[in-house]
């Protein structure tokens, strides 16, 4: 709505802001010879529906034959959802702008990051009313790779203080205010899919998150690089779940989970029960209760904890890496029912207990009146089982092979 | 969002998909000379604005100057809202896509069905709060001739189980993310308009619904042919009444309701003083409150059961049958409120109280996974009044003459 | 959705209705020499996304260059909301039809009638859930200078026999079903936006605002002239609160309020501790909590009360009178927290309890059904020292400077 001055990464690259004046009259293909492209922009009053870039748009000298859409979908419940796909040249991602910056899926080669949701479409949070069912209204909209839990608050509905808070709060439904593609003229060539959200109300909270997901041309990984700062005049409480889920053919009966991991505590009595084969996975089994692992990662010299989830063979696998202090603890979620098989693998400032319950034992951390903290996660996907087993014993070296297994559930 | 093989109906006919590939721009008068006609696919990503089709645009011999069109509207809190009007050369009638294809009316000659609710907007689904108000939020929107009711629950707002079930269920306000419309090759030429709604939550309920409504043209009735399915690996409970609503002028203060009945049992007290006159209607009545009736319907010999709704002449009707094993149970809604005069007849799987109640007295049905349930209904407008009378008796034989009334309310 | 004949108003001035057939082609600059401009209806299927009109575009002999433009926000929450910006040659008004015709801001000169709300985005009504938190959603969409709270219930969140109210309504959050610019063809040729909303369910509430912001071109006033309708036939409870914010600059240490006012009773203890301020402003303060007097004001002869709202030098303020007997009770609402540091002055029908603590009070009016309430208001902007003076005189005059002080909180 606001007309100042643009930002200082627009200027410091003397970039073109697409002033999208004619209304609905769409920009296909247009195509921008420079490194930032704004197509969402609150403050600009700029919404384009239809974009792409490539390679052949710039003099850039990439080997890797990447390219950037955005679309607008149609019909049903996902009408006005835009989508922005990164294809790197060898791997693709799908980025849900209209739904928090979530990341739909990832392909690269025969691997795919992603689930089987019985929610098909992508919902348009219009459609999502998220204190219905007692709270549960985020579940009909729920069938992302990876959606964010937060930022106020995550995890399970119930009153805090009085107020329902609702299932993994507010952030994966909120529509991006700011969106834009940046390519780094300087080699690697980059490419950054930037979005902001505000998480905000009179007399609450004042939480922004910029977000980034940016991959390598011709690369087998992507990051995510969020910020999240405290707008408010007021400290504020928060919790970030980054809640990944991988369903089949990665999972499988016979899948492993690797990490660098201190404590493994289940969630519940169900959970107990299992707890001693936290580390595989078996078939989808009708009708049977989701089971979820609370753990205590470590890190390695550099700080940085490690997670490898494989197939069966050992010959498919993603690994991600973040700082600990960042994200300390580690949700496992495993949800073998056949109706949406599938594993949350999910790191986090607390565990999925709702606020009011992870506040008593210490894990809701506060970020004051604006500070920002930054959540910095790095994915590979791996195809080759020599590499996989390599970089599995790597992650056993780290924890020394010794993981403490909890029968006891974790307190609540 | 999916680009997936064409539906297997779509390759039979060899039809042209509709790609609307330029966002925004308006496909007017696009003209088809084929029989499957995409209006909405989430799957294909298609969602057209104006359309319009007519017999002018075949060489398939028809009589009847047909036509369809597609709309949508503006302003207020129907932008957005999508119409469908077919005209089959004698009737009209109006379907709406974006509240799950619901009949916003239908017109023959002098005879209108549908009624005047004091909400005039076609109110987009965006707009309602089905929570709101203790789960009352569903009559903010509520003004259609007929409304499907269901279809995880219906009836009356509460609590089942801990959740707060919302008034008449979900699928009024689900959006199609399948909408075609289907010109028969062969005569006598039928027109259908078909749709499909998901009601789908993770770990929830996953019904899919595909409606039909359809038409001869040159004709004076018009069918439902729907399809409930289970898509869920679990078995799934669920409720459908279809909330047919007539006001004026074919309701007035001596119109008749005809039925194939067994028993007519009253809703609760004040249904009760009333019950003897269940089938005559009086003039509308400032502030009166609701009467519901619970009718069990008998069939014929086919299986059929029959009601008649007819002006106080005698001169104009209404009258429509179905199975009488897929929709057992018959609700009449006597609204003789001056602020909205309208009788709702209302064939369902069950009575409108909460579903608690509900499976209690054994009238919630059970859908297994993976199976389908059809619901059928045809209805008839009359304007000759020696055919309604011939009717009436006909609709009186099956029954013999005689309908027990019982003054006791029904158990709750 | 109707195509019924015009409404009178356009009949007697030969108006051209615009009407947009073609779908989402961009109507940018039309410029229509005529007095009514519809620019929204759902009546009759119109809804612009781009429009300007300005003096150039009459003969009307007016000296002042005056404007009025309608645009589309895009991006982020506030997609799909329209702006209409009045520039009256020296005066800019902004109304947004999306948002109950709420005012978003006023400029004059260097005075701005407005706030620094943590909400920046012009919020669309679909992403607000009024009952979510408690009934505090409406807290997410709160920025505008001028936003009504109403119709059938304002004031605070709470149970009114056993249905929750939400914080101040839902007039604020309900889009403008039938919006007109209005030219008048005479001297000194007022210009008026006209919006009409409904606030209207099936057996529940029906009433009909048809609201207006108009101003004389190239003068520093502006009025509100607002008319509520109970459309329904039973008669119907209401409450309206003007909630007018101001901010700084206009806000400072030592900003003044003056009215003509019998008595100022401290809603609760907190605010009871500094009634005896009530008049004076301080300078922001950390999460100080929001003080609110309740204030009973007197009228001139003429039946007007008078309030004007100064800065700390006494050189820029604003003053507004209405008909006390339209607005009996008045609020003053300091939030002097840094985090929207902001007061409203807000005539209302009664003070904001919840309805059901009003109507114990005898502060909720009936309006008879088919009858109408006027509401009209006068702001005017001042930039003269000495007519401030003269105008705080003239006020302190017909309060005979004699305002009562209660330290006893208002009876709740």
């Amino acid at each position: 709505m606001k007309n100042k001055t643009l930002p200082l990464h627009l200027m410091t690259y003397g970039v073109i802001l697409i002033s999208c004046n004619q209304q609905n009259i769409t920009q296909s293909n247009t195509m921008i010879p420079s490194h930032t492209n704004i197509l969402i922009s609150a403050e600009n009053n700029v919404s384009i529906s239809e974009w792409s870039l490539s390679r052949d748009d710039f003099d850039l000298g990439s080997e890797s034959r990447w390219s950037v859409n955005l679309t607008e979908l149609k019909g049903g419940k996902q009408d006005g959802v835009k989508i922005i796909e990164v294809n790197n040249g060898k791997m693709n991602i799908s980025v849900i702008p209209t739904r928090g910056m979530s990341i739909l899926s990832v392909r690269y080669e025969d691997v795919f990051l992603g689930w089987d949701s019985p929610v098909k479409e992508i919902i348009h949070p219009k459609y999502i009313d998220l204190e219905a069912n007692n709270g549960l209204g985020w579940l009909e909209g729920f069938n992302e790779w990876m959606v964010r839990c937060g930022m106020a608050f995550a995890g399970h509905p119930g009153l805090d203080e009085g107020r329902l808070l609702t299932l993994h709060g507010k952030i994966g439904n909120i529509p991006a205010s700011e969106v834009e593609v940046i390519i780094d003229e300087d080699p690697p060539h980059t490419i950054r899919i930037r979005g902001k959200l505000n998480e905000v109300s009179f007399n609450g909270t004042n939480l922004e998150l910029w977000s980034e997901v940016s991959t390598i041309p011709g690369s087998n990984s992507f990051r995510i690089d969020d910020v999240l700062t405290n707008k408010s005049l007021k400290d504020q409480e928060f919790m970030v779940i980054y809640h990944a889920n991988f369903g089949a053919p990665l999972l499988e009966q016979g899948s492993q989970l690797y990490g660098t991991i201190e404590k493994v505590v289940p969630f519940d009595d169900f959970a107990s029960a299992d707890v001693n084969n936290w580390s595989s996975y078996g078939e989808p089994s009708l009708g049977i209760p989701e089971r979820v692992n609370c753990i205590f990662p470590l890190a390695d010299e550099g700080g940085n904890t490690h997670f490898l989830f494989q197939n069966s063979n050992g010959d498919r696998a993603v690994s991600f890496m973040y700082p600990r202090e960042q994200l300390p603890y580690f949700s496992q979620w495993k949800n073998m029912d056949t109706n949406g098989y599938v594993t949350g693998l999910e790191p986090g400032t607390g565990f999925p207990h709702n606020r009011s319950v992870e506040r008593k034992y210490g894990r809701v951390p506060t970020l004051k009146s604006g500070t920002s903290r930054k959540f910095t996660l790095e994915y590979t996907i791996h195809t080759d089982k020599d590499g996989i087993r390599a970089a599995v014993e790597k992650i056993q070296q780290i924890g020394n092979n010794k993981i403490e297994i909890a029968t006891t559930v974790i307190a609540k």
